[in-house]
């Protein structure tokens, strides 16, 4: 059997898991689920992962793994999207874990309620605004100085990782025109990982 | 310079640092930082971790590390704490980002706002009390039929990082009474990491 990856596509953290298969080519079967649909929280979905969450990763021995983050680092291990130094690891994982604490929350979060739910601003939690805009003035200042989150001279899970909501947060209504540096990396990203550039709704014309 | 471990040891956070240099052996000076007095949101602090968060770790090159559970990843990297099969080492990092996302976010919090805020049960968001049950019933479940939370046969990075909060849940207002065994599993972490067994304030007498 080959490895299969349940996941939506409207979902980053299963983007996440998508952009390191497909940039390491490892095969797999993509299995849809439709989070919007109720899919997640059907009987058989939850007999694979009891949480009802995707990304869950299922291999050919039957093993199961969920968390995105925990899943790259698995498919990833040994290979370029890894550093082989040891502090420039550690400092991969503490954005990796950065992201999930401090970043998805706010800025996933807020996206799928305005884009999915189409809740208005003031219906949603005020706080998710601010510290996703927190997340990101974090991120555009480490940025200036660094092409690569984790500090080396290549592209890391922390990059794919953070790409995946950043990219989308025009959708949560985090307009990132003021973010040169996150707006930069975005673009050394996106070939890298063999994505069309990310339609910008919000670019004043002629600018 | 000795590493330095910028901590306080109210923190599950910073406990679990503490004990992983500790079971390692490895040489810090632990540096004391005062969250309730409000010393991580010093300039002098803040020019360590712009965040203003503990633990933060400055290694003797100078370098400085955030994320408690990237933290402990990076001291226990080849240690007898972190599996050496890869899909355990997966099963480890998927339990440490759970942690992070599901399980903190309400253990800790709320045992930060009862315990040291002192707020009424009332006072406290209602989902964090029901968000932590799930998150307790979902280790209890995984600890009826394993021993360790990664599933070898030996204590891991993921039992010291779940055992943090988990241990102090308690203060936070959720009885471990139902939850056999995660408190099987305390006492089995508990001698491994040099602790005394915690005080069980609601135990039943004579149980």
């Amino acid at each position: 059997m080959t490895m299969r990856i349940h996941g939506d596509l409207m979902s980053g953290n299963c983007l996440k898991v998508k952009w390191v298969a497909d940039h390491l080519r490892l095969p797999y079967d993509w299995v849809p689920v439709d989070i919007l649909t109720g899919e997640t929280r059907s009987a058989a979905f939850r007999a694979i992962n009891p949480f009802g969450q995707v990304p869950v990763v299922e291999f050919a021995d039957g093993h199961t793994l969920t968390q995105s983050n925990a899943i790259i680092c698995h498919l990833a291990r040994g290979s370029v999207l890894v550093p082989a130094e040891a502090f420039e690891r550690a400092r991969m994982l503490e954005w990796l874990f950065w992201e999930q604490y401090s970043h998805e929350p706010a800025i996933a979060v807020r996206r799928f309620e305005k884009h999915f739910m189409h809740k208005a601003d003031d219906e949603i939690e005020p706080r998710l605004f601010e510290r996703g805009h927190l997340a990101l003035a974090h991120m555009n200042t480490t940025l200036t100085y660094r092409d690569w989150l984790a500090g080396g001279d290549w592209i890391t899970l922390a990059d794919i990782a953070l790409l995946a909501y950043t990219r989308l947060a025009h959708e949560g209504g985090f307009d990132l025109a003021a973010y040169n540096a996150i707006r930069h990396w975005i673009a050394r990203c996106e070939p890298l990982l063999g994505l069309a550039p990310i339609a910008d709704t919000r670019q004043v014309p002629g600018e």
